[in-house]
């Protein structure tokens, strides 16, 4: 398994240089190096006996099918888009270990079909809308989106043709009916697993999320000739506020609760800040403590603005219900991890991934690995050849696990 | 009185017409609205007999010389510059407020010459150095400042030549030897006079002030992936300390301290706040109270840091000490307060003013205005019709005291 390991990065590596930037990995949906991706990945896929297609959404699909295999297949894969500037394993790492699990299986003459698919499109970088690839696998492909245009103007039904491929055909992308489940295999992209010294982790679910803005609006005044207990200030009602909301986030277990973008009024540092604008993202695995969190924040901003003489407005921006992962399929990771030799850890994903979208659909599941220093979303985002070497032999296990429970599934 | 209050009004909103841009009230230093100001207020000194001149920075000078008079004069008067789209009072109020108290010495035919002194430049809005109008007339006028530019790249030296001026006779505008001090009326620009249902306040001094900016630098994570214990985030850290800082003003007597602008890196709404740069401006009457909350909100800075295991990095970009008006010029004032019938508050400036410069060469005192809703550096800036007839009540007190004690002043 160790030159497996070394060949899954060395490819990560060969893909991150197929970009739109010299310098820098970004490739966006539909971008001339998805073209060189697609070639790149279509050898490889040929090379293991796959038929390969690029569905109208520009989804790279390979499927292998066993001699004497059933109607059933299971799907695998993750995306090649990137954000700008990007790592070389967010996305790419789960299309190069869907390939090698495919050759395991095929050593382990598993009878299982597998298609593996290189989405299209996850980040939403271009088009500001994410998940167009694994939306329209799924058949949640909105065909408004089609009127989305990127900074050029450019719109997604342009962007397809100009790809070579037929927006009137995107309902072809969906998913094969005989499909059992899905699996991803991902960077963790935080500090759980690094900090608790673990390369692996089955993710239970991917945690609901609440985006909201708050509007504290107070009197910009002059900040000499202003007496403190004459003031209304915004920036202080919002700073007493934020210590709230990391307060309670540390107080209730699982739950993310982040103020990250914060716009002053007249932002200026001889003038008392007259109105202050901040962003809350608020995430947790269970819906019902995360909308908990929201109210009690709601409350306590509130009692702050009402205190300080300070209006409040409030603008909902997000409300993203939790995605749990398929209990069934966790446990044959679990099992397959165990199996392996390592102690089992399940933990949440707290960012978005095709698993979710995909599991609308179908069972899904998916399989951590150790982010370095919790990066992502970053040139310096890696892994470690060891991990990937343990998601290489969770592969052999789990299609050993499946192979002996596959006719109970669905 | 009540006329004359009428008059002073009128005068403030005709002067607010002679302005840069339509619709909003702009005048910078030496743009030609100003000759429009000076060709008026030349006209009513001229009507005062008074004589008139222009100094080499652009103020505008009229002296009152009474019959049989000493050499001795005393200064007064304020300035005519104003920020972008400013009020009608803030400045303008002091020149006219100077040519009626001239008028009322006149009346009571007091010995004492007075030179009324419209300073060109006071706000530093066109070359961004403040009080270049004032500095000249106390010889503290600093020759570097000729080769600043505006914004369309016009050094001082230039726009001074432009007016019809020459720079090199700006030592002709040092004050006479027989000034024996300098009074200045303005409007409070804050809200204590309006809460203490007051008209009118001597000033004992300006406060002194600090500014620095501090640098808190933590990790920028994932809003979803990182969890609460293992963020660096430099938002929550100042937030915690802007909270101090509140605290500490609020508790400390006379202390104004305010967190006006703050900068985040990234500023995005999914993003653990990587690095946030803060301002700070303090401000109090003692110097040493002044010197020692600085102190104290660097140390809880650094406290907070540290145990955040954030770098904190410091920029002090002011430390200027407070200025004391003329004891015996403000008791002069006091008493005529109590003369005309009021009761004497008596009050710290928290902002700057051409008074805080003279009083570097001469006794310098200063009459407040109640600001109504403490509102100024506005279009709605005003001041109210009684305020006014008390001020020049005051007048009149303040001559019969003036003339009692001429001899002791200096």
């Amino acid at each position: 398994m160790r030159d497996r390991a070394l060949r899954v990065m060395a490819e990560c590596g060969r893909i991150a240089t197929m970009t739109e930037e010299p310098g820098r990995i970004t490739r966006r949906f539909l971008t001339a190096p998805m073209h060189v991706v697609h070639a790149h990945l279509r050898n490889r896929m040929e090379a293991l006996g796959m038929t390969v297609r690029v569905d109208a959404v520009g989804n790279l699909r390979g499927l292998w099918q066993p001699p004497n295999g059933s109607g059933k297949r299971l799907l695998m894969g993750s995306h090649i888009d990137t954000v700008p500037d990007a790592g070389a394993y967010d996305g790419v790492l789960g299309v190069i270990m869907a390939l090698e699990w495919v050759q395991i299986a095929q050593d382990l003459k598993s009878p299982l079909a597998i298609e593996v698919i290189a989405f299209s499109e996850e980040e939403g970088v271009r088009f500001g809308v994410p998940f167009i690839g694994s939306r329209a696998v799924a058949g949640r492909f909105d065909p408004a989106v089609l009127d989305t245009k990127d900074s050029d103007g450019i719109t997604v039904a342009d962007a397809i043709r100009a790809f070579g491929l037929d927006p009137a055909d995107i309902h072809g992308a969906l998913l094969d009916p005989g499909t059992i489940g899905f699996v991803e295999v991902h960077i963790e992209q935080g500090p759980v697993l690094e900090a608790e010294g673990l390369g692996l982790a089955v993710v239970t679910g991917i945690v609901g999320q609440s985006r909201l803005s708050l509007e504290f609006k107070g009197h910009a005044n002059h900040a000499g000739t202003t007496p403190m207990l004459l003031r209304h200030d915004a920036l202080a009602a919002a700073a007493e506020w934020i210590t709230q909301v990391e307060s309670l986030a540390c107080a209730t277990d699982g739950l993310v609760a982040t103020v990250g973008r914060i716009t002053v009024k007249p932002n200026a540092g001889n003038v008392v800040p007259g109105e202050v604008e901040v962003s809350l993202d608020l995430r947790h695995a269970k819906d019902a403590s995360r909308i908990a969190a929201v109210g009690k924040l709601i409350e306590s901003a509130n009692t702050v603005a009402e205190r300080r003489g300070i209006a409040l407005q409030r603008t909902d921006r997000l409300d993203q219900p939790a995605v749990p992962m398929d209990e069934r399929l966790n446990s044959f990771l679990a099992d397959a991890i165990e199996a392996a030799g390592m102690s089992v850890k399940q933990m949440p994903s707290g960012a978005g991934h095709d698993a979710m979208v995909l599991a609308s659909r179908v069972p899904a599941a998916m399989l951590f690995l150790r982010s370095p220093g919790g990066l992502s979303h970053h040139p310096a985002e890696s892994v470690l050849e060891e991990d990937v070497e343990a998601a290489l032999k969770v592969g052999s296990k789990f299609f050993d696990r499946l192979a002996a429970d596959s006719r109970q599934i669905r």
